[in-house]
């Protein structure tokens, strides 16, 4: 163990395929780079399928598993749940964790409709009054070149914001002939583009500039809505592509949006944009200042400022491996590049913190019921000829 | 002269601002490079101001002057009418240069109203009937990354064209100090953001695709609606800035819309872009390939070609400096670049071939009329709480 | 543990400043992501000063300590010692390792001059006959894109090499302000920016090749040749800074060079490229295509095909995060980059894979002392008037 | 004519090729958008081939034409002898017309031996004593970006020049079927790519820094020495291909070299940089600052200030399209780009600003004869095993 004074936190993960795998990695690496409060322990890992999670749970690090996610809530060395399911079931499993007194850190979106997200961030709530505290993961807030540009918003270095752009650019699904997954149906999914990725733009936004969408006007499209079924899971056990299944989901979303500030928002999440492979650009501009981040070259933040003179005005390229960079300075020296999962251990040391200092971490479940809510305005925008639809508080 | 053997064109000029450098270099230029039908004449530059229409005459090659723009069409020198006047002035004289039976180029936007545009295209259809010709003058078509995008994709190399992403972005206003100008009083310029350069990339976007806009969902925003009126005008002649005067049109506006062919696209136009001077940036996805332009670096073009096998796939930076090119093998060897005027310069060539030909140009005044509709929609959507909003054919 | 069917691999690390943290990580991770054929486990973490060895095993997950590297070696349970020392005590500790028939892994530069490489070299010739196994760490090779730049020339896709050029830019002395370290010290650091940094871009290029160095021509510098001496270590504990020392290694190294297939090589290492952190640049021009790789930009490989029509010609930026890219698959989905540590993870998953299947890992003892010929190489051309000097084998 | 109160300069053009067309397009434009003292007439072009020669000057808009360039020397109509031709003929037609009294503008490089430059910087300064002005073209000193290095270095900005690396890259014969051309014959073109693109990148860094190289050491390569002969060359008429020619120049240069403020430099000239067409790139290193520039993106220069913070310092990407910037008032508004040909325009510009004040230009023969000497340091280097080579003053 790394540091026996301190007191453990045992937790039970709840999934354990791609996000599953992800977390496995922050709960292990966290206490080695960073000094926490409480030392996680990575107690049990849930999955139906007893072989399967068995595997996962040796490969992962877990000391224990459980077939049933309740028996997994219930047990005595569990203090926190970390949620790594389908959408369709976070609310359950997450209202019966807080309900047990136990911390709760769920997978974004929060929930698959605003009824269930209001129902969670009830439960929260609750738990809160009584010292349980719950986090949605909206994981990329933790990235260093993130952090950095709510700091210089934060610290006036913008101005006034005046325009929001963001696009989150994925191709996985530009084949015509790549086979449906639950994540192309809507009963599982709740939405396809939407709430996959462009709820991490609706969060990157609001999180940046400390502002919150007031309203959107939207279209949403599938490209493709048919396709083959797996082999594996073709009914009468048949060729795998010859039959087919209905998309129930949108495979872009793009809309428009006014924050609370005064700034407009241009906003894209697409499945269909060949070649991108996760591309989450954003862009903000100012009276004093702009911004730009893109994904595909995470560590550097490109930030412009306006009281420079003319001559030698333009966009700085920040690597953002600088000690004095949000989180940087646990890792490597100057120039040594994070990677995709440091976010993920960089949650784990946000979400601890607070767990033992007695504080909400955040984002919370309310504000994972906000972006719900702007989820839901846009569907309903969509289906309403675009008009403007405000989001309510 | 560069071939006598050529039959001459005689080029009026209306206006000698900015478009009219632009138009002058260009004529000037087009056949020092390129073999043309006809020998462009510099004749006549009409401006107002006597005086300061001589000393651009003077500067820009000009042979001779008139101040009143009706006696410049009058000229028996003059077969060609080239207007770079402000847009509340277009419709007249356009159509009555059309009616001189002289040819014409008419800048961009082609009017500040539909109604004006729809005489002028008609007046245009008339004139074509007759042998006289019409162009409008979106220019950014002819810088040769552009063409070689529009190229790539009549080729079938982006397969089924999904998404359109461009944006038009400046900065020249963003600061509420930068004082009042014709271009921000809506009957002068028609539109303000919107007009100015919402329509290149409204006709950048038809222009590569090959399809037409269907329709809209807008929003409109004045972020600054107050300026200082420059000093010169103030009324009393007080001191410059103590008055201010009421800016009328948009500082920028924002717009999803809908292609002919299924694309769903997404625009943005502002000057109020801190740190973007001229980003004209477009990005197309298709089912088998990508593209990406960027103003900023115009002589370059990102192609992703989706039938690469994942290992070696990825965006291109295709340096469009080759003989290959559209337009480039006139001009120097492989990776000396060009620079913004040499659209200009590439206007006149095309026109100019089209004329000698006896062939009409593209942009047609019609294809100006559909961008003018386009526009037209876009406001009404906006002040109509952004619903849908089909573009007229 | 993760795989209980697995043999362990015992591994004591010898250091636990930068590279023992990296060490670990990688020690920890390696089988969580990678299927292993032995399962590595931290037994003993081994440095001169008790409370601090102990402070560091319990941070980055060591079972044990030891406060004299001898002891680490003759342990029961330690079957791999991981060297992460300074160059001057590479030799006496890894030959030492190798004689009790311990595996080693040796941090680069291998020594601190060809003389103990060329000892160690043997050492570990003599080792292998034994099947006890040895590597040098030069980490960069497992860095994905670079992994691809090797496969692509191994494929014949650059054709005939004809230029490399190479530069590794650092920052961190610029300032003359900054204080001395060992690493500023010929006898502990054996040289400066060449050893330290200009060791890997001679390792990268012959990897990447798969061609080695015939000969160099050089150029040393030592722009700032007093530091102040860090304020601990001020002899009379006097104020710090008061007092300065000898910089006695190059602060920049630059030559030209040759290799076995004809092509000609440009290197450059220095700690004084103010504004960039640890860029390492390579380039690659074969008569087929080119390769481009910038550190900073890690995830990304540009790659020009001079097969493909000028038209469409260009550098393609390779986003190396495809399943089918080196290392990747273990990881995540395409888009979500790797960080600076996973060449480290990379480093472990070769070499107990080599181990486990009996076969010698690369890059061997003999590499190393063939990289370090070449540094002797330089240093012997600087003092000789840059002329030529031939690299023996 | 653009301004007849002025006087006229007329100028005598020797040579309609590439370097002919762009010299023509210079003279031409530059009193169009430049406040000139004189102004430039286009005199005569000459040319040996009385046909080729007629068409050239219609078509770049000469007035008259020789076939005889001691005709147009003496001509009373020109005041400024142009000179274009291969550098073998440079010291002969520069040293008469600066006999005659004539003002001379000579391409790069200067002259194809150390003797012949030192026999025209001598005749030059002769002229000189009787007002007559002499310049060397090194053209890409005009390119704005340039300018503005040279004026940050120039004001501090970069404190102390530590490094140095340039590269000019080609490719146009890394094709080992591209066939012979004069280019490649050392009695005509002097050197390959060292006189005709490295003189440029040593011009360029000693421009930028204010310094000279003080010694190199060097390595010259010809990867392909015998080509095909162009099928018009052959001597039996038969087919192009079927005999070859010997290449007698370099195909490659590389060297290092130190400049008088102590800074060490890294140079590479090729023409078998694969996929690279025309990139002049430079680096600058200093104490307080860094400057990068490649001339594929000819309007950005890339600098790192060091005096700003390290959460927010980063290589600003300048567009250097302000009016602030040199040479850009003159032309567009803020990010409308320049290309190539602008250099050549700015040439004129300040030459003929020189001659109307009565002030020497610059760069002046003697300035193309130190870079002649160090050319001839690179050859001597080269021939004697790389030795250090200083560069006499």
């Amino acid at each position: 163990m790394t540091s026996p004074g301190r007191p453990p936190l045992g937790v039970g993960l709840i999934g354990y395929a791609f996000m599953g795998a992800a977390h496995s990695h922050a709960w292990r690496t966290a206490p080695r780079f960073f000094d926490l409060p409480l030392e996680p322990r990575l107690a049990v890992l849930a999955g139906r399928n007893r072989s399967a999670v068995t595997e996962a749970a040796g490969r992962l690090g877990w000391a224990a598993t459980e077939t049933d996610w309740r028996q997994a809530i219930e047990r005595d060395d569990v203090d926190l749940v970390d949620v790594c399911t389908p959408g369709d079931t976070h609310a359950e499993i997450a209202i019966a964790a807080l309900e047990a007194g136990k911390h709760v850190l769920c997978e974004k979106p929060l929930a698959n409709s605003v009824a269930e997200a209001e129902a969670m961030a009830e439960a929260a709530a609750k738990a809160a009054a009584r010292g349980v505290r719950s986090m949605v993961g909206f994981t990329y807030r933790r990235v260093p070149a993130i952090g950095l540009a709510r700091r210089l918003v934060a610290e006036g270095r913008l101005g006034e914001i005046r325009h929001v752009r963001a696009q989150y650019l994925q191709d996985w699904i530009a084949d015509p002939a790549a086979p449906m997954s639950w994540r192309l149906e809507k009963d599982k999914a709740g939405s396809g583009a939407l709430g996959d990725i462009g709820a991490h733009i609706v969060d990157l936004t609001q999180h940046i500039t400390g502002q919150a969408l007031t309203g959107v006007s939207a279209l949403l499209e599938t490209f493709v809505t048919e396709r083959p079924l797996p082999a594996e899971t073709g009914k009468l056990g048949g060729v795998g592509g010859a039959e087919t299944g209905q998309v129930t989901v949108d495979d872009a979303a793009v809309f428009l949006g006014r924050f609370t500030g005064g700034a407009v928002g241009v906003f894209e999440a697409t499945r269909f944009a060949l070649g991108r492979k996760n591309a989450i650009r954003i862009e903000i501009n100012g009276s004093a200042g702009s911004l730009a981040f893109d994904f595909e070259d995470m560590n550097v933040l490109h930030f412009f400022d306006g009281s420079e003179p003319a001559e030698v005005g333009g966009f700085r390229r920040i690597v953002v491996t600088e000690p004095e960079h949000p989180y940087v300075g646990a890792w490597w020296p100057a120039g040594h590049g994070l990677g995709y999962e440091h976010g993920f251990t960089h949650q784990v040391v946000d979400l601890v913190t607070a767990i033992g200092t007695g504080e909400d971490p955040s984002p919370s479940f309310a504000d994972g019921l906000q972006i719900q809510r702007v989820l839901d305005a846009v569907e309903r925008s969509a289906t309403a000829d675009s008009v403007w639809t405000p989001i309510p508080r």
